[in-house]
């Protein structure tokens, strides 16, 4: 199938309890991109600015990934500054520059127009609109998104939840969405407004998916040492539908697994600083996870 | 074999956002003895006030607990008052009223003295060493302690931690125990402190058992309407020390079993308030509810 995702390359600027790493790569387009290449070949569409290393363009390619829709233009690329507290789970956004994303407005290539799965990774809603409007009939289309669209853009998050198939958010956001402070309540809701599965992503505590006619639980791996929880979500996204891609089915069976593979995937990003770890990560070394969750929850 | 189970039976006023229900029964002893009761015939040590309901004796002789361990002494019965927010996880103790329990000295029943597995539930630490000099070479000890312990006495809960197999506390108690941030090391931490495991509950998000070769996760049953979180801990205790007691092995393959079995009780508890759903729990939903476990993490 082709797996095409639409989202954000960028610098990111990170503070954790025990180091800060200035201006490295990050983006969700990126995360998103790099983990679903282990599964497949997806296309990206994103806007960088004069700014953005060659060297990670070259990455993206080494990795198979297709970059004809990302846009090079003059200005900066968009700047994400952050700070996690002792809880990864808790992070603050210090600043956000969008320079040249502040215009960003998607244009898909030719051949990106017949993509198979869809993933409109945490965009402004009123741009699902005219991405929508350039594929042909996918089989899947998946959205993130985040607090800030859902209070400043709620009745666009909505209308956009209409028309795709998969929702990713974390728990808070799905809480808030639905106006419900019980998650499992929370997720049913949404499931009333368009998707036919929820993907609620927990951080440390793992992932819940909800079907129409199945809920599905994976607990996060047992990590001791989170260096930086940026793009975990993204890479989970990337892990879920890049699998999916590969697969060709989307059965409750090979959802679930899906949601194995992304939480496989977060669980090595977060191992190191921004894309590091994907430098290294090998397939051999996701499938020997893939089998250890197997473990985990087995009884 | 043979389970005996140290704890409170009390009173407890409970506020959630919904509903106050003052002086209902509950209690440490009481909720662990009600859980095990579905898997073997617990024996309860604890000690009530003169106020202490006959109806709940009667209903714990009519789930075969053995309450001969159980004294009656002029005074009132330990009183607890708690309020949960929106978030079940969150609780506050608006007061505590040790009454007859203040002077609490367990006095082991000769029959309940060749015990092979022994709870020691949330109880002044200083307490076990007189416990255990009455009990003759139990197979297992477990125990569960609270923050006010961990912060009062932290060395006395350190030594009793060299005494015990299996030590029971959520999520928050561990890692302030360990005094380390990260869920995972701080369990591995303790696990170098003495028992061969540790269960870490996680309320809404499940619980992680570490063992000395293995970790499993279980996530909580997916619930829409937490009435009363209370006794979740200690019926989670329950089920799952219950059930060993019942198979008669603590092998890894049975601990699994064990913390999914305690899963599937606490679920049930905090579908009413206090102890009620025990008044209609039957063998059979604790069997589907396990077989709906197996579905819920298989992929």
């Amino acid at each position: 199938m082709s797996f095409v995702i639409v989202g954000s390359l960028a610098f990111d600027t990170i503070e954790t309890p025990r180091e800060r790493r200035e201006r490295i790569v990050g983006g969700s387009g990126t995360y998103c991109a790099l983990a679903a290449s282990f599964f497949t070949r997806p296309k990206v569409v994103g806007v960088v600015g004069t700014d953005f290393p060659k060297g990670t363009i070259g990455l993206l390619r080494s990795h198979r990934i297709d970059i004809k829709g990302v846009s090079r233009r003059s200005g900066k690329t968009f700047h994400w500054e952050g700070c996690y507290g002792a809880d990864p789970n808790m992070r603050t956004t210090v600043r956000t520059d969008l320079n040249v994303f502040a215009g960003f407005k998607p244009e898909l290539p030719p051949s990106y127009r017949s993509a198979d799965i869809l993933y409109l990774a945490n965009i402004d809603p009123d741009l699902h609109g005219p991405v929508l409007a350039q594929v042909r009939r996918p089989k899947l289309v998946a959205m993130d998104t985040i607090r800030f669209w859902i209070e400043n853009k709620s009745e666009a998050v909505f209308r956009e939840l209409r028309r795709v198939d998969v929702f990713f958010a974390n728990d808070e956001e799905v809480k808030l969405l639905a106006g419900d402070n019980n998650l499992v309540r929370a997720g049913k809701k949404l499931l009333e407004r368009g998707p036919s599965i929820i993907v609620t992503k927990k951080g440390e505590h793992g992932a819940l998916v909800f079907g129409k006619e199945f809920i599905f639980g994976v607990p996060a791996r047992p990590c001791e040492d989170v260096v930086d929880p940026t793009g975990a979500g993204d890479s989970f996204a990337g892990g879920f539908l890049g699998y999916l891609d590969k697969v060709e089915k989307i059965t409750p069976r090979e959802v679930r697994r899906a949601a194995v593979y992304g939480s496989v995937v977060a669980s090595f990003v977060i191992e190191a600083f921004g894309i590091d770890r994907f430098l290294t990560l090998t397939w051999g070394e996701i499938e020997t996870r893939f089998r250890e969750f197997k473990k985990l929850v087995s009884f």
